[in-house]
């Protein structure tokens, strides 16, 4: 059987699956779930072309790296046939630990925990099916593999991840600003000391690629629709996981009932993974679908808004809400929902922070310079914008029906 | 409030809507419904860039029409306000009454019942709703307005259907083949004698939309590996229906229920047409994720499959299968599950046709040379390709486990 | 006959002569000229794809007046058809009085004289021969027309001209770091008091329209080979000016010979324009592939190292070269080319300085808030980095062969 | 000094140099002269944006047999680097003993000599330069060298200069109808008994290949308009020639003085072709601009009408005109430009005919079946339309003023 296989792509045109491993995972169906984790979670509801889930960007996250290791060989860094299989492994695999909805549930789902720690419990649990063949892709991801540069491949301000998710999310939203030279960085990655390095003459390149991405933050990922669609969800989750500790009966799919009840200090188990490995986008919105018709008014009452659209209210602003604001608008809420139990206000009105570092961890892109000496991406560039943009911003939004 | 929205579109960059009505409907849980159906049902399983919804083709085809009346106001024809309103909606509605899955479960959801018929009586039943608001959309829609060109516009060889899903499908695909040159032919588009014409010049572009059409058939649409996962999807709708009908317990959800039940002479009522509105894709694959754990064996195999993506083979072939290779694969497939009911095998087992005809009726595409007369594109054309290519091609597929 | 015509473009798809006025300037043989004047001079050097003209802009540009003119329109803002043409023809003919390799020669060729200058002296010419219908055109171009704001879409920060060269540019180059949403900026433009605004959601497309601009600046329209190639072609001008002033004897064709022998002090009559607009790339071209042949060996060797592409060496820094580099480098050229005259070591050797402004003039962009407050674009951001973008970066250049 | 450049290329992004030998082949003055080689001729009259040149598609072809050679070594193929190189060097040249302006002036400028007998002769003159480097590449140029394939990959119905200018003139002229799936073909390509093969999957795209192609050639190749300009380059071209013959003074550059005196008869030796490469697009063009002053009023007439775009009319017909039809224009043209002689009307007045076949030579594109038969395309296709492409479509037409 042909595991050479070559898949579509509407991004790149055609994704060559290079090693028969990868082939094999991606048959998996742990992987295979991932076609059913929307990528950008609600964002869909303010860009409707934003259908894409993370199989998608999974596999545009691989292609993306075998690019980059052609690159870095042609410019004679070794890298052995086993370390190109572990690095494709590894950003194969980097999002198979993704919640429903992907960034809006993180933490809620299996409380407290970050996605990456549950791709790296799942990659363990696979690579004891595939006989250890995975330990490498594990060290690689974990950052414990002597090849530091593999691992910024795959997580690193300039990473594959990044690059794939910028380009594939501004394709799919529609939103051009956040198109990135991804050829042109790629073509300008080399290794030193161990360490991925940008060529001097791609900085112009770089400093787009985070203006880009400083875009998308606000344009996309933090767009207030969005954020108001999010508040919905997070609140139907808090109702619902409220009735069921309360034992208020609501109809729930048992999976999903298993993750409402979960404590904040378990363990991930693998009967954690199994049963999470099993729930996707599908059973939340199912679940929601149904909870439309709850006898709980407050629970059909944010599941018919999420369903049919019809979103709450939101104003972001640079500073923190003034305590009145809230006030009036609390006594506001309780007049118009008719709500007796103060503790209850909070499932129609949300206040909260967005922050947003486009170049995140200062110091962490480095330059080569055609004299071979290396110097961080800010001081390496001749404008002042680059310092600014690693200014952290943080934004203040009052979300209420 | 601003109803003169822009919504960004991959595809075409923005999308403005014209008129409030538009919005209105927009938004109304009708068509929102539409973001929950898939536009091109399990090809995704084939071309896993192709997450897009109908919800995205009706606004595309809302854009592509909006776009064609300009063009025909520019070259003199008279479109009164009323009418470009009417004929917006009516192309924006046109797929209202798609099943889950679109074309898979089209007459399976309600039996024998093709979409467009369940489109027209949820366009009357949003006319009730809007006090008649929409009758001229229907007259439009049902080719009962005097201007019959606008029907055409709406749905003929040449409408804004056929070539926004050409475009959007091989956008989202990746298969480039099908992409269309939209712009130079709706800038062709002029009217006749009261009917949609394309002028001469821009025949060149028609042949090539033809051709785009057949190569995205078989492409696409009839990709072996989608008719074969479409097989599956069936299936487990023939055996969920056979459970239900025979007592035998299953989970399921209340209105897929009701429509297993559903009888082939029942007439389409506002209780089915209620219900209908409330099932889509998410009901439908929730459902299947869930029989993956049913007792009847010949269902959870079937879930199991099309879930995990183990998908049967397929042969395709232009003549029909002779008997004893038929005969030989139930043997086969009796011995590999164990099968000693006859009846059964057939969920193992599908043969089919697959019929294309790129051009499908013969003489309606009309094409206005220079000196005004007006001929049938394949009379009009200089070549015998467009002839060969109204030819319809029938295959025979043989489908198994 | 048919004055609306359709003009494909790489760029847009399709551009539509809105008006018969139009149509008959680009017939013109000023207009139709431009097809022999290259936009982006010599940066076909380094980017192979540049082969685009100031045709292709000056029909881009329209394009985009007349999108920007509907959109305005939409919102309320009364624009005559008088307007509307006169806008068009200014933005049509903007550039219509550029030197034979645009910028590169601009000044060089009328001395001292910018290309808007004798865009504008072209104009009132061509008013003359079109009986005044020309003349609101040019109240538009120089910003004597009550109606500020269309001058604004003509010529200011965020003008139709700069819309249209940074979209065309990126696209034939290949830069994709330089795509503008060019969309999505028309389409939040608006008019108030008077004056062209932003409308505030559309304040991130504006940050990444200045830093596309300037990189743009930086990887295309400064880039090093470019300056080096343009060095070059200026020292073979100087040289035949020299020569032509010193009656050594050259071959020359007439027009180039009567512009390298013009004063700075002459006033642009209508002598000099005709001869202007009979002047493009191709004279200058053939005038220097003979001059390869030429008996003076500084000429011919410039000429010979443009046609060849053997381009001279260019160091580009933040600091002014110290003058003992400087020093060094000239007698390295004298013992290479065996140079007696000290006057000549010029045409071996370039000194100068680059300037980029990405946001030229504080204050010009502004943006409109939602409760109708006008701001300016730097105030208006929330961060940094637009005011570092607007502080003008300054490099210094030495180019030798 | 790095000879392993990157391109940057408007249709695939960037073009990387695989050896130091095709880098300094493309420095080569030789080579360098395609820059000045327009691709399209006078398309540009018709579609501004085609601006492309020579130069750009040599590049474009070599950057698809790199990606073609990785495609079929990793099928199996074995293909030494010496033969990799070859193959590389013999795609790059294969254009390169163009005329000016392409198509239109061959076997004018050198009598009655097609362009790729002048490219083997340079290739020749450059293989003596290096030394036999250049022995292989000619050996596969002229299908000498044992493995076909090879040669079939830079000259056949399926070669990479058919897929690079099919899809670079469809992207400059902006007809989108001529997009190809380059991508998806390279990747069915295979080798099989020593010839090239597509693989059965790849037979939809090979269609559209062919499809494309016919409509390029009567939409931008033979588009009526381009046809119209073609013939007054021919008739300027035609009495340029007839006034050097017989004395008349013009004002003309020395070689193409040379070029017009050549008599078809004589041998391409290397002083023809010394001189070949000094002649490109400049010399012509600029001739013509100045002969627009000759006193010869035939020359100058056609000249201004060139350099203004003042075409004269076209009919294209699929029947041979009608004596009486041309004997009236015959007589009208007299009237209209006063012409005594009869010899003369030619010049204003040209009749020619147009063919196309799509597919040219009937059985050379070979389609691999699963079972691995391998049959000819017309025959492994279900469909007519390709037979009916294979037809040779004869038109003709009458251009005069």
């Amino acid at each position: 059987m042909n595991k050479h296989k070559i898949i579509n792509d509407p991004v790149y045109g055609f994704i060559t699956m290079p090693y028969e491993i990868i082939f094999d995972l991606i048959e998996h169906s742990f992987f295979q779930r991932l076609r059913r984790i929307n990528q950008l979670g609600l964002a869909q509801l303010v860009y409707p072309g934003a259908n894409h889930t993370r199989f998608n960007h999974a596999l545009g996250a691989l292609h993306l790296m075998i690019k980059a290791i052609n690159v870095l060989e042609q410019k004679g860094t070794l890298i052995s046939k086993d370390e190109k299989i572990a690095s494709c492994i590894a950003i194969l695999l980097h999002d198979i630990g993704h919640s429903p909805y992907s960034h809006v549930l993180e933490k809620t789902i299996i409380p407290g925990v970050h996605h990456e720690k549950v791709s790296l419990e799942l990659m363990k649990l696979l690579n004891k099916q595939y006989n250890g063949q995975l330990s490498m892709a594990i060290e690689i991801f974990t950052n414990k593999y002597k090849k530091k540069f593999l691992h910024q491949l795959v997580s690193s301000q300039l990473d594959m991840d990044r690059l794939d998710y910028l380009t594939r999310d501004s394709f799919y939203t529609g939103v051009s600003e956040g198109i990135v030279g991804i050829d042109r960085i790629i073509n300008m990655l080399a290794v030193c000391n161990n360490e991925l390095v940008v060529e001097e003459k791609g900085i112009y390149s770089i400093e787009k690629f985070i203006v880009a991405r400083r875009i998308m933050y606000w344009q996309v990922y933090l767009h207030k629709t969005t954020i108001a669609a999010d508040q919905i969800l997070l609140n139907i989750l808090k109702r619902a996981k409220y009735l069921v500790a309360n034992n208020k009966k609501i109809e729930i799919s048992k999976d999903l009932e298993f993750f409402l009840l979960l404590n904040t200090k378990t363990k991930i188990d693998e009967n954690i993974l199994l049963r999470f490995v099993k729930t996707d986008d599908i059973d939340l919105m199912y679940n929601i679908k149904q909870w439309q018709n709850s006898d709980d008014s407050i629970l059909s009452f944010l599941c018919m808004s999420l369903i049919n659209r019809n979103l709450p209210k939101i104003i972001i602003q640079n500073e923190v809400f003034k305590k009145d604001i809230y006030t009036e608008k609390i006594k506001q809420i309780k007049l118009k929902f008719n709500i007796k139990n103060n503790n209850e206000t909070d499932y129609f009105l949300t206040i909260g922070t967005l922050k947003n570092e486009a170049y995140k961890y200062k110091g962490t892109i480095k330059i080569l310079s055609k004299n071979g000496e290396i110097k961080e991406l800010t001081t390496a560039s001749d404008n002042y914008n680059l310092t600014a943009l690693s200014e952290k911003v943080t934004k203040y939004f009052l979300c209420y029906f």
